[in-house]
């Protein structure tokens, strides 16, 4: 292992391959094509207004964000097609209204209380209604059907609506393993969807527009049935939670954190680099066969001449982290070969929050 | 509980109680000169200049800091004397050197390796030696002490060092639980750091600077023996960890963050809050008789007219947390009287981590 001689990278910094980047978001537009659906690419995992020029490149025009900042943000560079995929919060009418005005924006709401602000718009918007099949986070419970429809309903008489769809991330994917496991988390949400909009009464159910998504089934599966609409986000980089769900291989990993080695143990098998919580986040990888039964909160990643390449190195992993203290379990041979200053180049174990912890980072070439 | 009506906050938003603040600030002051050690807080914690003043009125005139940005940072804001708290990294020379020239300027080093960079210097600076009493992060180990005593006085006879100490961060304090406990960790500590010392050879040993300090022993500890200053940092806000500690009470607490709740779930206990990872951080806290088992990422404090008072709400804490949304567990009484939109003032696991995820904050006046 050669360590990276870019000698401008002097503390903590994201890398980012575009080449894997760029292959990743083609990968996902020919499947959407092929799979005959829209993509409305997820942006909170880059809030990049360059890499979403990436995007719109591949032929992206629909996004989706998870806050009104990500949503000005993105309108602000130009985006016309924006969905507010988070329950609409009733504190930030004023904002939304704006937003409106300048875009078409599809909002979410997932009570009859909501309709109260949508009331007060004074510009139009498309409604999801979120929908839980499974996954427990947000959205009504896909048995609610009478509920659901009702509310679908009661929606589109509001003269605010345009056009009322479902919405569903079925988060749950993130706790399969392996094809299998994430296939049958994916039949059974699109099949509980398919249920409630089979109880949806007219005049809803016949212009009802159905969006699904999360990366690990858009990644693994060929066919949406029932879905118009795919809102996959993290694909555009990948992490080690995704890599270990199976959605993605080692080479698909597009983000990682350079940073300098600032102490030597190797008497515990150990260096400290400059990267901590403020940096990775304390979003962590529990594995049963990895990482000794420890938290891993990143891996350190082979360099080489422009960038990162293969698989992890073996028995290398961050273990700890403090604010601005990262704790890397190394093997002695390769601390060995390191000195103080040295850069590690460490795959966090979740690519979106590493990115809405640093804001800024670096574009790397990437090798093809 | 009657719900905060403050109309423009819209999203999560931190609160900084400047009462609270103000009076951990001077308390840990008033300790310091009765216990007749300087006082060198870390503002790794806050991270803005508005509430360094705070600082600086109080008689501040020393900081920590655990980064060269933060570093710029405050030096910028007219601090003179600063300390970088965390092993030096060789790619930032160019970077200190500009500091050490603008300012009185403590680097902190761990091997002699590190000095090949401090020769480098054009400037002149303090230099600590980190060692390590127990916590096992950073640091020569206590017992290392022909090492430290070999490196302190390699250290000085360069040009460029000006004064040589011992850093000491006994971060395993955060593992204690009670005055006792605390105790223990403390004087472990200070008796291994006055091992180290009485072997430093001389000249180093007559002119030996010492450094201790954790937010835990510093808020707990009435004396000191053998340091000259202290360096705690989180007591400015305190958090729910350190009240789990017994490092402060509730009514200590002068950081929270309010989020409006953007779903309701009566039928599970619970609404979900638009604050995620990106808001409060994933760091938690474990306890075995609180929070049924789960990880607590923060809890709900009682809202008053000014801000928010006595303990929190029994039964009302987030235990589920991804990038934007966040799970609010709470017993059913409550969750009949929320509405959407609805502002919950939750006290985060850890205050640092809040405080450097949102940058932003909004000072109010707090409850005398």
């Amino acid at each position: 292992m050669t360590h990276l001689q870019w000698q401008h990278i002097t503390g903590p910094r994201v890398l980012v391959d575009r080449f894997r980047a760029q292959r990743n978001i083609q990968r996902m537009q020919q499947k959407a094509i092929q799979a005959g659906v829209q993509l409305r690419p997820h942006f909170k995992t880059h809030q990049s207004v360059e890499i979403g020029r990436w995007f719109r490149e591949a032929g992206t025009h629909a996004i989706a964000v998870s806050s009104v900042r990500m949503a000005q943000q993105f309108e602000s560079a130009g985006w016309r097609d924006i969905m507010l995929a988070i329950p609409l919060n009733p504190r930030e009418l004023s904002a939304i209204n704006q937003l409106a005005g300048n875009c078409s924006l599809t909002l979410t709401i997932e009570s009859a209380d909501a309709l109260d602000t949508i009331r007060r718009l004074s510009q139009d918007v498309n409604l999801m209604i979120e929908i839980d099949a499974g996954y427990g986070r947000t959205g009504i419970d896909w048995q609610q059907q009478r509920l659901i429809s009702d509310l679908a309903n009661q929606a589109l008489q509001l003269p605010q609506v345009r056009q009322v769809g479902l919405l569903l991330h079925a988060g749950n994917s993130y706790q399969a393993s392996g094809d299998s496991a994430i296939q049958q988390v994916h039949e059974e949400s699109l099949q509980r969807l398919a249920e409630v909009k089979a109880h949806i009464a007219e005049p809803a159910q016949s212009q009802l527009f159905v969006s699904a998504g999360d990366t690990p089934t858009c990644s693994r599966m060929q066919s949406f049935p029932g879905v118009d609409e795919i809102r996959p986000g993290n694909y555009v980089f990948y992490d080690l939670q995704q890599q270990h769900i199976g959605a993605c291989d080692w080479d698909d990993i597009a983000l990682t954190l350079a940073c300098p080695v600032i102490a030597r143990y190797p008497e515990r098998n150990e260096v400290v680099v400059h990267a901590g919580a403020v940096h990775l986040s304390k979003d962590y990888l529990l594995s049963k066969d990895r990482y000794e039964g420890r938290p891993c909160y990143g891996q350190v990643m082979q360099i080489s001449e422009h960038g990162w390449h293969g698989k992890p190195v073996d028995g290398a992993f961050v273990h700890g982290l403090s604010q601005e203290h990262g704790k890397v379990r190394m093997p002695p041979a390769l601390i060995e070969q390191t000195r103080l200053g040295d850069l590690l180049v460490i795959a966090p174990a979740h690519s979106c929050l590493t990115m809405a912890a640093m804001h800024d980072f670096m574009i790397i070439q990437g090798t093809r």
